[in-house]
């Protein structure tokens, strides 16, 4: 199956401020974007894919001259690939908030002519989405045919179908949850902690200072990457592997396999990611909770969802389980919605949501044959939407 | 039931030194112990209490003029509790490396006058095990009547049988594992790195600096906390709980109750615990891996174990599951061991060995009866012990 190639970053300067949930605003917000694909006459066959913590815009494709650039979601969006940009016109966007581009804390504050920094406002799904909505309307797309996205980009795709219901006809929602559990939340604190913490943070204005808090950044995305894989996956990766025949007896030095790749791991992330961007983005998980004002009711919250839906959820995912999607998929029943669920038995816990699965795969390439297949009613039946 | 009341610790130094697995040898080693009730006219009542990561000697009783200095095994240990010593003679002893009495990254090294810090040599469970050891000799006990603890104690409880298979007639282990997994080594890595990478760590000689690693041990805690809960067990006490009715949006100040209950226990732990000692107990855990020598076969690692076993596991457990509990039955089993294994559905995780749990505790009160009322081989059929 062949690539969509080479790919260039657009860039979007909002024409109004972004007003956010928190209350603040967002005076000055671009969003970086990609697209593959067509966009067909009728404007009907745009699919928008929302990223997870650490991805970005670029989804598909690879940049001039760049080895290895390939998109996080490659192995799924291209010519004849499940997600088929022979038939679709999808779009890639960072999120505000994010460090890949769009509008991020290493901006430069309008206000102040530094970077944001810590004052950068609190950025929550709904922001994002009412941000894409924004590149949407600049892109003249009145109604998505879906919207995709895994983990935390399922979460920006539940609440399409809640902030913008007239404009998106299907959700794709993979690995995610309804809200983080407490534990979920646990695991966000460590990391905040640890970067937070990290004497070269400087209260969140480290840019100032020439540094980065990587000694924290390190330690969270070790601990986010626990709870990417399945115990089952780390076992049969690593298991009680030596880096050496002998043991060292040593505290510090690396002894098992798994503490190696661990420590890669953080160092490479903390060589690219930005911290800010860390607790902004873990800080907007742990808020999303479209029950939380229905009492905790996620059947009453999801009643003004009119899209139908694919939720796909992975037997070894413990970070967002099974447990999680099936809650989704109730309060959808109970709202007598359309809704297909697939919880595919793969081993490799919550990152599988980005590997190449053949019964994976094949859910969503049959879903979005359907999606394509599926006759468009007529724009003027829809109800116009405010730019 | 009645406490054993007041306690004093007593202490014991080594008459000779200690030779530990890494072939490194602890030339003056001071272990510090406390013992509940009489032993007996034959000296065949003794059980010995091993201590898991955070704890101590101190397992029952309480400090004269100290409110809520109860050992921390408190509710199982005492006159008509299921370790009754009205009929056994308890032993309670400060593992070598910890940081509460016994020789440690804080004691003076001989050879530099200066405390060890990092140059304290890695302790195993092997080398508790012959410390302790070394305890009973001093105490006259040839046999202990039974070798009890949990998790990082019942591995204790497990090397006793291999190491010293003649000197134990019952082994109980609970809420343990063979070995750790490649999640819990993970796990233990990230604290480590934690603590290595705080700036006031100065590679284990933070002593000399008057300053103490704070920052990364409070993010270990934090992380070994969120392990020793179930998921299950964070839900129900915290949920999704919020510290206000409104909302703060911050990334940085408290915002859901079980961020609150994580730091608090973060603050709490590195005010009285040692880095140095986290680091080697938290490597010890790692190391443990009596099939390593078989090729992984934990049947033939078992083989030398001479003593009868109960085992016990918890169902919410996933630090230690009951799966790794099924291993060492499996492997008993394999032996034609005596072994009784008790699943306690408690919804606690792996604390739960810590609990005030009816059924728990009445499995460990039936067994402990037996093990009273065994009729005990005279001392004389048993080889005699080297000192």
């Amino acid at each position: 199956m062949a690539s969509v190639g080479i790919v260039t970053p657009q860039s979007l300067r909002l024409s109004a401020p972004l007003p956010l949930r928190s209350g603040a605003v967002l005076d000055d917000c671009t969003l970086v974007y990609e697209t593959y694909g067509t966009l067909d006459a009728t404007r009907s066959n745009a699919v928008l894919v929302c990223h997870a913590l650490n991805a970005s815009h670029h989804v598909a494709g690879r940049y001039e001259g760049q080895d290895k650039s390939e998109g996080w979601w490659d192995n799924l969006i291209g010519p004849g690939k499940p997600l088929d940009t022979d038939r679709f016109f999808v779009i890639g966007v960072n999120n505000p908030g994010s460090c890949f581009g769009s509008t991020g804390p290493a901006s430069t504050d309008p206000k102040t002519g530094r970077p944001y920094g810590a004052d950068f406002p609190v950025v929550t799904v709904e922001d994002w989405v009412d941000a894409q909505a924004r590149l949407l309307d600049a892109l003249g797309i009145e109604q998505l045919a879906a919207v995709i996205g895994g983990s935390l980009g399922g979460m920006q795709a539940m609440s399409w179908t809640l902030r913008h219901p007239q404009r998106v006809r299907h959700a794709i929602v993979v690995a995610s949850a309804p809200n983080l559990s407490a534990q979920n939340i646990a695991f966000n604190e460590v990391a905040r902690r640890s970067i937070v913490t990290d004497p070269d943070f400087h209260g969140g204005h480290y840019y100032a200072h020439g540094v980065v808090p990587k000694r924290g950044l390190r330690v969270a995305r070790m601990v986010g990457h626990i709870t990417y894989l399945s115990d089952d996956v780390m076992a049969s990766k690593f298991g009680r592997q030596t880096l050496n025949p002998e043991l060292a007896y040593s505290t510090q030095d690396i002894e098992f396999q798994i503490e190696s790749y661990l420590r890669y791991q953080g160092d490479k992330f903390s060589d690219y990611f930005d911290a800010n961007t860390y607790l902004l983005i873990t800080r907007a998980l742990d808020y999303f909770d479209p029950a939380r004002e229905f009492d905790g009711d996620l059947s009453r919250a999801l009643a003004g969802a009119t899209a139908k839906f694919l939720v796909i959820s992975f037997t070894t995912d413990w970070r967002f389980s099974p447990e999680r999607s099936r809650e989704i998929v109730k309060a959808l029943v109970d709202n007598r919605r359309d809704v297909s669920y697939a919880e595919i038995d793969a081993p490799h816990g919550h990152d599988a949501f980005l590997m190449t699965d053949t019964r994976y795969h094949n859910v969503l390439r049959a879903y979005f044959a359907r999606v394509a297949d599926e006759p468009v009613a007529p724009a003027g039946g829809l109800k116009r939407f405010a730019v």
